[in-house]
This record gives C-alpha cells, structure tokens and sequence, in this order.
C-alpha cells in the first residue's frame, strides 16, 4: 500500500527546471571533491519531526493530514509509520534515518512491554532497510516527554528516575545496534534546570557524568561500535540546559574524562539559541576534534524558540558544509534533518517540499564550498594574515622559545608591524559571488 | 586640595534615613556569619569608570564634569585624578581599588615612556595608600583601546602585537605586585574574532594559552603570589569574545592544562550578555572550584550591549552573595564596580550617589542571603529533594557500584518512585519575604 | 464535594507568618490610597491556566495532578472543573474570573451543539456565581487552538473561518453579557503571519478591523456595555503577532477609527516579549487614555517564549501599580493572574502557593506604590525636573506660542540654561529603601 | 589633489570579473524595469560614516587612515573632506549623499559662528555638485552629540535645549534646500528615555510633536518642498528611542495629526534592533503608504547594537526591493548607505571595497526581485490564498454588507471550507531558485 500516490520517485533536473517535485541542485551521483554528493551530504531523515509530529504547538492542537495514523490500535500505527516512512525516504531519495525509542513504538503498560513493542517494530523497520537499503544513522532515547522525566532523565533528583533512564538507554542501544546505526546521540531533553532555588547543580552534573560513563561501559561490552555524540542546546524546555553549547559540553567532557569518548552533534537551530552563528558551533567543534554529525534545520533569529525549520539559507549552507569539508568531511555522521514543516504546511505534499528545499540548499551549498576550497579563497587570505607566525619573533612565540622578557626586549627594540586591513567587506563580496556564479 | 569639597565621610544611618549622603543598609563594622560587612563584601572602586570615563558613547561625546581634569599636561591629570580618587575612595569607605595600567597613566611616545610614565604615578598611588590604608584589589592590562590592538592582543594575526601584548602584561604584573595587589585579571579586551572569513580560531585560542602560560611562568619567577583570574564576556567589542562565558573558559583552561592556576572574576552584566543570569555564573563557578572575584554591575535585559550599570536589583545582590557565601566568601576576591554613572549623571555628587546605591544594594544582600543560609531555607528544601541518592539505589549510582544492566534490573523490578513537585512558586515567595523582611 | 480538602480558607496573617498557606502581604480589607486592596487590585483568576492547563510543553505532556478531570465525558469534566474552580477561588479569596469560551465548555460535533454546551456551563458557573458572589473580569473568545484557525481568524486567508471566528465571537460575548462580565477582550492568538511571501497583510489588518467594527456593532445592539480590550504580544504562535505591542495596537485603532472604542489589556510577559519593561507598556497606556486591564504574571528575559510566570518580582509589581495607581486605579479592569504554575508544580497544592505568591507580590507593590505617591517621591522630582516649561520660552512653546524663528532668535541671544543631572541611581536607591522600609 | 590616487572609477564588469575594484552586478545604466539601475536604486553616500567615522568604538580610539584630516584647523579638514567626498563618489559612481550638519562644518563657539561655518561648507560643497551631477538626497540635524543634548532635544527636560534644537533644524533646513536635498530627515537621536524614574513621557512626547509641527510651518513659509521622513529605531543611544518602529511612529503621527506631512526612512539595521526583519518594516510602510526612504545597511542579529555593516545579504536586498518596487519604487527617496566599513577595515581602499560590496548585493536584489514581479511568483500565490474574499460570504464582509448575525447564519449553515497549505518551505525553495539563477 502506497501512502504518498500522487508522488513518484524526486529526481534531479537541474537549476531551470520549473518542477516543484524535482532536485535543482541536489544530484546524487554528482562527483564534488572526490565523492558523490550522496556520499558527502550523507542526508538523513528524523523520525519525529517528519512521521509524529502533528502540528500541535502550545497554542494550538495538530493540524497535519498524516492518514498513515488512522489505524485504530498504537502498534497499528507504528507500523504504517514505519511503511510510509521508507517509501517517503525512497521517493526522496534520502539514504539514512534517525529516531528516538519512542517515535518508532509507542509505550506499553510497563518497561517489559515497551521494550517489547520496541522489539517487534524493530524487526519491521529491518525488514524495510534491507528492502531499500536505507540506513540507519543515529537511534537516540526520549527521556523527556514522559512525566517521570518531568525533573530531568540522568539530573533527575528522584535516583529511580536515574535507574529509569539507564534502563532506557540500555535499550535504545541495543536497538541502535541491532539496526546498524553509526551513531548514539544524547541530547538533554530536560537535562538543565528550572531554578537554582532547588537545585544542587554540582550533584546532578555529577550525575550526568556517570550516566555517560555506564553508557560507555556497556557500549564495550556488547560491541557497539557507533559513535557517541552529545548534541548541545542552551535551553528549552528547560530554563538552562547543562550541554548549552559546543564550549560548555567540551568543559564537561574533558572535566570528567569523556572527551576521547564523544563528539558532538551540532544542530543550527540550537547554536542560534545559544547566540552563535552555526559556522561557529561547527567550527568550534573542528578546532577541538569532534565534530561529529551534525542536525540540519534553520532557527529565526527573531524568535526565541527552537523552530526547527527546513534549511533554507543559503549563507548557512555554505558555511557549514565549509567547515564540514574543512574538517574531513563526514565519517560517520550526516546531515539530519532535525527539521519540520510548518504548522500550517499540513498535507502531506508538503514534506516533499520542504525536503526538497533542505537537500537543494545543502547541495548547493556543498558545492559553493568546493570551489571555496578549490580556489583556496579564505584559505590563502588566511595563510598570509597569520604568516607572522611562521618565523621570526612569531615561529618563537608558537614554538615556546620565548617568554616575557625576551618578548619585552623585543617590543622595546622594534615596536610593532604595522597592522592590515582585515578585509572584511571584500570577503563577504567574495562570498557572495562564489554563491551566486558557481555552478 | 580637596575635589570633593561639600561631601563629607559617607556614614551608615540605617534604613529609615532620608539622607541622600548615607548609607542605609552598609554598616562595615557590623558582623555578619562572622566577619565585617567590610570584610564580607570588600568592596573596590573601579578607576576607569570611576575616575577616567567621560560619558561619551556611540552617539556623544563625554558630558562629565570632573574638575580634576582641568591640568593642562597628561601627567599632571593623572596625578590629579590619583589625588580625587582617593579622597573619593576615603569619603565613600571604599577599601580597595582595581586599575588597568593605561587607566592611571597615559601612554608615551614609546614603551620605554610609558613605563617611565607608570612608575612615576605609582609612586603617588603608593603615597596615597600608605596614607589612607585603601588597598589594590586588583590590577590588570589595557590591551584593547589603542589601535595596535585592533585585531587583538595575544590573539592578534600580528605576532609582533603578542610580543608587545607581552610586554604591557610583564609591566602591568610588576606594578600590580609593587602596589601589593591581591590579584591579577586578564579580561579579553579584543581576543576574539569579526567575522570567520578571515580567522584562524585554532591558532588564536593556541596563542592566548601561550600567552597566559608565559604570565604564569613569569609570575613564579618574580614571585607575584596573586590568584590570576579570567574575566568572561560573550561578545563586545567583539562579534565573538573567546572568554564567552564560565562554561567556555573552564573548557579552555582545562584543554590547556591552565585549570589550576586561574580562577574566574565574574561580572553580572557579562553573564547576562551570555543569556545567563548573574547566580548561573557564580554557581557554575563555584562547583567548578574557580570562584575568585566579582564585577559587580547589573545591565539591562532589553539592551544588548554592556552597560554597566551601578547594581541596585536586590535579587541579584542577595543571590550573588548566596552564592559568595556557600562558596565560603571571598579570600582574596572582592566586589569591584566595574560600573558607570549613565551619561546623564553628569555630576560628581552623582559617583557618591552611585557608589552608595550599589554598596548598600549588597550589604542589603549580604545579610539576606546569610539570614537564608542561617536558617537553611533552600539547602533543607535541596537536601530533601535528593535524598534518594543517600541509600539504596541511588546511593549505588553515586558510588559507581552499579551498571547498566543492574539499573535495568532495578528499573524492571521497581518502577519509579512518584516525584514531588519542585514549588518553584513557593520558593519564590519565600524569597521575597527573606529580602523584605531581613532586618 | 470538595476538591481541595486539606486546604482551607487562605488568610492574612502578616509579614512575620512562616505559614505557607497564609498571605503575608495581601489584606484584602486593609485601606491603600482610599480603597481596599481588594478593590485595588481587583484580582482574577485564569480559568485556562489555572483549570484547563495540563502541563505539556513542545518536549513533553501534562504532568499535572487534577482529579476533577477524572470523569469519563468531557462535559461532566467542564462541570468538576467548575466546583473546583470555584472553590479553589473561595478558599483563596480570588474575587473575579477570566474565560475563554472553549476553557469552559468542550467544543461539540458543531457549531450548535458547540453553543448548546456552552449555555450549559454557564448555567452552573451562574449558580456558583451567585453562591460565592466571585464575579466575571471578562470572557474572550479561543479562536487559535482549533485547526481551522491555522491561518489565523479575523486575518484567515479563508473567508469561511472570518465568518466562523465571528459567530465564536458573537456567542462569547453574548455569554460574557450573561456572566456580568465587566470587559471583553480580544487578544489575537494567530492573527500575524509565518511568512511574508504568502501573506496579504494589507487585506489581512483592512479585516482585522471589519472584524472589530461588527464587534462594537453587535455590542450596541444588544446592549453589551463591557469594556472592550485588545491585549498586545509581538510574537507566538505566529512568527509575527499583529497586535504586536501598545503603541502598534494604538497606531491600528487610530487608522480605522476604533480608538474610541477599546482600551488595553496589558500583559507582562507579552511587554517583556516585546523588548519591552511592563512599565513602559502601561506608561503607554495611560498617558494615551487606553490603559483598561492587566494580565499579571512575569517572563524570563533569558527565554525568547511566554513563561507566564506567576508575578513575584516586587519591583515590576511596585512599579506596574505606580502607573495604574497613576491612572486613577482600576474601574473595570483588574489583575488577572495570566499565570500558570510550572511544568514541575505538578501538585493541586502549588495552585495555592503560587496565587498566594503572586497576590502578596502584588500586595507588597501596591503599599510601596501608594506610599511612593503618598511622599510624591517621583513626581516631585519630575515635576521640578521639568519646570523650564512652566515660564517664558517653555511656556511659549508649550503654548504655541512661538515657531522656528523666534525660537532661533532666542538661541542666539540665550544660548542655553546649564542642563542638570539626572540622578537615576539616586533614584534607584529611593526606590530600593521604599520597597525595602514600607510598612 | 586626489586623496584616492591608486583608485580610478569603478566600473561594471560583469558576475565572472575578479577585479575587486569593479561592480558584478551593478550596471548604471541596464534597464530594470522600465528604469535604470542607477534610477531605481538612487544610492546614497552617508557622508558620517564613511568621511567622519573614525573606528573608535566605546573600546578603543579610532584606527582609520584618513589623509584627508591631516590639516591642521578644523575648518580645513572640513573643506579637504568635501574634497575627498566627491572624488570617492565620482569614483564609485555614486549619485547622492546624505548628511547631518555637524558631519559637514564643525561647531564654533557659540551658534552665529557655527551657522557661518556651515555655509562656508555648503558653498564648497555647491561647486563640487555643479562639478560632478552628484546630488543631496536628503540633509538632516545632529542634535544628540552635543553635551547639551544629553537629556534629548525635541524632548530635552530644558525648554532651552529645545529653542536651541529647533533653532539647529531651522537652519539644517535652510541648508537642504540650498542644496536641494530631496527629503529631511528626522532621526530621534536622544529623543527617548533613560529610566521612567525621572520621565514626563506625555509631555516629552507631546513636545516631540510640537517640533515637527513649527519644522512642517516652517518649511512651508520657506518654501521646502523636500519630503520629510522620520527614521524608526527602538534603542540605542537611549534605553528607549521613541520612534520605535513603524508601527510607533505612525501611532505617534495619527495621534497628533501629522500623517499627511511625513513619510519614513527605514533602516535594515533598526528594523532588526525592534526585533522585526527589514522586509517587514518596509512592508508595514508600504501599505500604510508611508515608505518614503531606505538605509541601506544590516546587523548582527547575534549582537544588540546598531553595528551598521555594509549589507550583503542577498535575501535581505532581494525583499527590500521587492517591497520597494511593490510600492512604486523610489521618488524622493533611495538606498542611503548608512553603513560603516568595520573597525579592522581601516585602509581607505577598503571604502571601496565595502560600497562595491553593499552596491552589488542590492542590484543583484534588484534584478532578482523584479524578476518575481516579472513572473508574478508570489503575487499569483497571494491572489489565489486570498480568492475567498473576491466572492460570495468573502466580498460581503470585505463590502461591509454582513455583520455577527448574518455570518453566525452562514457559519451555522456551511461550516468552513477546508483550509490549504500555506506552502512556505516550497516557496523558499522558489526564492532560493530565483536568487541563484536569475541573470
Ligand atoms: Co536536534
Ligand atoms: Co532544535
Ligand atoms: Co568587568
Ligand atoms: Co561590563
Ligand atoms: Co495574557
Ligand atoms: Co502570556
Ligand atoms: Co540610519
Ligand atoms: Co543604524
């Protein structure tokens, strides 16, 4: 059975071409910096935002047309979700997917039956994979919408709240495993707090650090070799969120001897939240050797909440796919699509355009960033900004030959270089025809 | 010569004055958990703000009258404002003082001058102190306002600029240990970047740890026995300033192995630039153990610039001290007000009105927050709330006993434990009648 | 039956009481500038927060524990929560009520039987207004939570939801009539837009306005003499609000002739929202005539949503009452309490404790405001600040009397009269001792 | 004597040049439109921040190299700028420029000399007019440098400071004429408040209006006939400008009846301070009819001051002159450059630089965005949302023939037609399209 009818497979035609339902820059097999632009992009599709999210917001009860959901019983659903969702990523053409435990099987009575119910959608979800060859990116826990997570999931002040969520987390690894997932992400749902009136901040960090060094444990005795990645926000739902940004989550893993064990996730929509650019958040994340994977979507900068719309922006596709490349290029992570559609885009035609513009804008970015590359334009600039460094007074500075007093006896004797215009404005104009004219 | 000619000593005459010329609320010999007020709060003057900032800004030029900058010559307003700052500091019961090197004494035509320069008006600061008992909190460097620094200072793209960084610091060291200085602080005036198009962030953060090394190794040789401390600020004059906040800088001590010999010196209107509130910093510092000194300002949450505005909100005095308290107090720390009179507060009367609006702001707060402590109002509440992680499993947890797979089995077996609600809400109105209740 | 049984009738016991369920600021009989606080302050609760509101949030569902909500059918719910509200408001002395239609009856399968339900609530809510004498601030109109309003309502691209939206509308007001309601107020939940590339906001305000104008007809035609109001708030849900704030609000009316026929109904959080104090919304207000009511509650400047915080920040409350107090109290309008508990004030009991905390804030405001009036602290200030145009050249202008000419002639006879300080941290400093010292 | 002597006009050379000192999009004389580019997009230099703005910014003096102010007398600084000016202009094939009258003569000693020293400029500035066919595109006051406007001008608490500002734009007026300037410009500088503590707000407010009224008679008497445009900006320098936003400002100009006399000048960088996008101001303009002038600039969004850059951002130019050409296009008005090249781009060549940058990015906007009005994109899009109101229920609510009773009928009787999707990611996907591929 066909959930998406009217819709057949999305292929490229190219920049002139008029079809709503058609890649204009996204092409597959096309060769950019040495790899397919599939290859490069690894696009993967979330779960959540794109098969349960129904358009509710707190003013408002869901709007979407989803007619997959009109089975009566959950486990009904569950699996027509799972049908509809690889034949949108075949259609798509998007080759991986990411998901929470509770977006793919619905709670049962108790944690036996929920691990159960988890179980049997499992087997189904594996049979679709080997059916498509759609894989599995990163699996992840919701330890956040139940009410027992209400004071937090590993923050929690109730330690068999803790215990809960180990458990859960246990499980989701197992599934991760079992599905061939690169990745295991955590994201702090309501890992943060409130208050301070009521909270011991030292105990729960603490405590955050322990739930992540079990995770590590137990991932070496079953063999799970994925990934791990901790994927910061600054708040929401919470007041303060503990992994606010790339910097603050770097802080907590090197305090508690994590750091070799996790990378980051950085999604652009919670790297504006936390007032940084995207470019940033990822760049941070290169300079200190774990950008890991990376959740693609577009905050306003207006607003002050995580809208998680599909990327549009062409400066913020660029940028990113920069330092991606820059940075290697993806190994096991990808670009997921933490990204939904607007609550009045509600007919199920819509999420074929939005991830349409999504792929077209990573594509296009990806390729803009080539060329970047290529032609070595910051780079180049860049190299003859800091050349000062590379001998002389500099090349002693870098190599650890000199301190105060010899630094001293030489501002005395020779003062300073004159400095050079950064250039900033003539950068941009660069940026903007590389944009504009690459093709 | 007195510059302060119609204001005598500020005195405490208790809430219920209606003199604008008295404290209310600061009484120095008075004890609290202990100590003095005096001793408690350690109040500094900051002399930039205080003694050289005219009240220009982005749209005016200064509006200030401050007679004592009437001398013709540089050097002689210099010695002029040492003069009308300590009177000043005298008249207002201030103990301590905070400087950067270029707030006391203009530069010269070249280093050597301006060394030259700084010692001469040391020896009159030294004179002064002598005199009056008034103390140096801290001393720091100005590596920001002269457009030598334009591209930074230890994180400049111009590598004879770090050399002269290093030289400027090396003095601005020397003096602070001359005038016995109880402390030494680095704020990243301009280490930071513009724009990402022409920035190398991995060699910049790299340069400003060798920096900081070489301030470190300098100081053992010469003996200086003052905390260095790290003064964080998310952004200005900086798009993006590299000590953001608390979180980022403990993660750059700790990738460099700086973490033990800097602590942090936390100013209100930085944390909330950075989206924090001002107890968010002092306690992330304080579980963090680098608690060392605070700026204390307020700013003002509808603009997004640094306004440093003279601290009159007594939530935030009361809960900074809450903070200071738990962290044990200050050892070598103090309250420097690192603020400004507005533009329109042209006056000098206006620094005596301002100086006493912050000082009795938290004296009022100290006492609040050690009538909170006394009574154990919020580490009851705290200590109940986690009492789950004294015995049993939680205990367990805390201790590293137990796994995965034991949490699991526990989780499987036992369920949760219901939570309790937090009572925000009550807390909240607790506090409330503690700040206006506290006699 | 009672729904609170361990809670009793919520007393003043005074400053001193550590009993939770007491006030210690709020006596409802105590007189303040010529009225009792209760009439002051004219305190409401809010149906849909307080007895509709379960606890979701975008990362989570209802935590709270309601167990009037335990009855199978929705009406017989509608009908618990009716008992309960009104007990709830009994017990905390709350003497006036706000309601959405939808708050207070389940809609039906249409649009007359959505009706029928309604008429049946308010045949219980009559009886229990009769038995406790609570009477009703206002009644508005939930025309955003239901999907057909996902393209707004009065601004709908769809001609069928206008209409839809003014029947909803006209029921509503015909029920607040029923009520007694003393106000009506629009607040316009998805009247804005997404995004400007699909959206006409020219015809969508031209009907905006229509819609109001057949509001005021219909009123005089069945002779609805309530207050109307329009509540501000820049943004959420939509990404732009049209209301967006008072002085917006203010430019609409006056275009389409309707200023003479509403008033404000400010909130806090939705000021804030708008980079806005709630202060300068009201100043607003008043100084323009349309200051009619106000939603009480407080948002977190460090969170870009509407927390609707219970209000217990004793400056906004002091400050918010010097306004209304300066605009001669309320008449018709009140302080609503748009207020919910947290997420994590799950319990029936933090319902009590947050109204007690947002009434004593209030309490505590309205005395120092009263007594800052009472003294003429700020107004004697303003007032002499302001004197140049009370005589000659100020007056003239003033007066209009005189133009560009004469006025240039002066300047180049007079030049100007010295300006004088401002002495806002002076000013602060007044402000903290009376909030601190009122009795 | 050229200033710019390494530096020839600047020339169109098409998308694929490489010169950095050539226009890629820019081409003065392609038709767009029906008009020239150079017609419909009227730039403007901003004589302030591109002649007197010297990089000093509340952090550091100023770093530019400006040759031109190496005179020794101020008054011959003045004339080698309006040199240096046109000769810039000529270069970059700049048509207008804007000014305030402090930017082009220095103060005097008292206001004769000041007016003297003024049009001891204007007259060289004629000869350089009549030299070159550059134009005045509008003239304006700077009354919020001077000390004595530290408390406001139009809304100073000293009547003398406000016969001393009316005096100034009497004679700014004067001068605009003499130069025939296109429109004057009000911009509020200091015209807002500090802290509501000392704050008549009604009768600052109400003076506000008497201003404009004696400058709306005197430009009357005089015969100006330029339009007057006043430019919204919500803060900075005051904690809270007056002209806020649009929408404020048409508040303000309906309540004291001065609608028809003023149009606004809307700047990029203020709309994003309001927490609005550029586009929206100019959209609320548009339809308001009251767009009268642009300044053309952006922020940081990331950052809370007015940072003033060059825009580049080609969403940001595509919309503005989409809306621009919706309105009409320009006819007083036109694309003021009120924009500063960075602190670190302090080379005079990076002048260049930063206008190619800002130039280029708006007429490749301009291309772009009347290739959508071309093409009808949105404009179908909107017709067809909106086809309800054109008949049937829709047309008698736009006509005014139906009011509550009669849509209560409809609604009761037809319910809602069912909504359609607003499309919004698919036409962000358009707009990328038309962004990247129009020629
Ligand atoms: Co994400
Ligand atoms: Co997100
Ligand atoms: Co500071
Ligand atoms: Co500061
Ligand atoms: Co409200
Ligand atoms: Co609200
Ligand atoms: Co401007
Ligand atoms: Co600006």
């Amino acid at each position: 059975m066909a959930y998406f009818e009217g819709v057949g497979k999305i292929n490229y035609e190219g920049p002139e071409s008029k079809n709503p339902l058609a890649f204009k820059y996204y092409n597959p097999d096309e060769i950019v910096m040495g790899k397919t632009m599939k290859d490069q992009l690894r696009f993967a599709m979330s779960y959540w935002h794109t098969f349960t999210y129904m358009g509710n917001d707190p003013f408002g009860v869901g709007t979407m047309f989803r007619p997959w959901d009109n089975a009566e019983c959950p486990m009904e659903v569950a699996k027509a979700r799972v049908h509809a969702a690889f034949e949108f990523m075949e259609k798509a053409q998007i080759p991986f997917f990411c998901f929470h435990d509770r977006d793919i099987a619905p709670e049962g009575k108790d944690l036996a039956e929920t691990n159960a119910r988890l179980d049997e959608i499992v087997a189904v979800i594996k049979e679709e994979m080997a059916r498509t060859g759609i894989k599995c990116l990163w699996g992840t826990t919701n330890a956040f919408s139940n009410p027992r997570f209400v004071h937090g999931a590993g923050t929690s002040c109730n330690a068999t709240v803790f215990a809960y969520a180990a458990a859960q987390i246990k499980k989701a690894m197992e599934v991760t495993k079992e599905l061939g997932g690169e990745n295991y992400v955590f994201w702090g749902g309501r890992e943060g707090y409130e208050t301070l009136l009521n909270t011991d901040t030292g105990l729960e960090l603490d405590n955050l650090a322990r739930l992540l060094k079990m995770a590590c444990d137990y991932a070496e005795e079953i063999g799970f070799t994925g990934q791990f990645l901790i994927e910061p926000k600054p708040k929401e739902p919470t007041k303060h969120q503990y992994d606010t940004d790339a910097a603050t989550v770097l802080s907590f893993l090197r305090k508690y001897n994590l750091i070799d064990k996790f990378k980051l996730n950085i999604e652009a929509n919670h790297a504006t939240l936390a007032m940084h650019t995207f470019q940033h958040e990822l760049n941070q994340s290169r300079i200190n050797g774990v950008l890991g994977s990376v959740d693609a979507n577009q905050g306003d900068l207006n607003l002050g909440w995580d809208t998680d719309q599909f990327p549009t922006n062409i400066y913020d596709t660029t940028l990113a796919m920069y330092e991606i490349l820059l940075a290697g290029g993806f190994t096991k992570g990808g670009l997921n699509f933490d990204s939904k559609v607007r609550r009045a885009s509600f007919e199920e035609i819509d999420l074929f355009y939005a991830y349409i513009a999504g792929m077209d804008a990573f594509a296009r970015g990806l390729k803009v960033a080539a060329k970047l590359i290529e032609d070595k334009v910051f780079e180049n600039f860049i190299s003859n900004r800091y050349a000062s460094y590379k001998e002389g007074i500099g090349k002693d500075i870098v190599e650890g030959k000199v301190g105060f007093k010899e630094l001293e006896a030489y501002a005395m004797k020779n003062g300073i270089t004159p400095n050079v215009s950064g250039r900033q404005e003539l950068l941009e104009s660069i940026l903007n025809q590389y944009i504009l004219e690459t093709k």
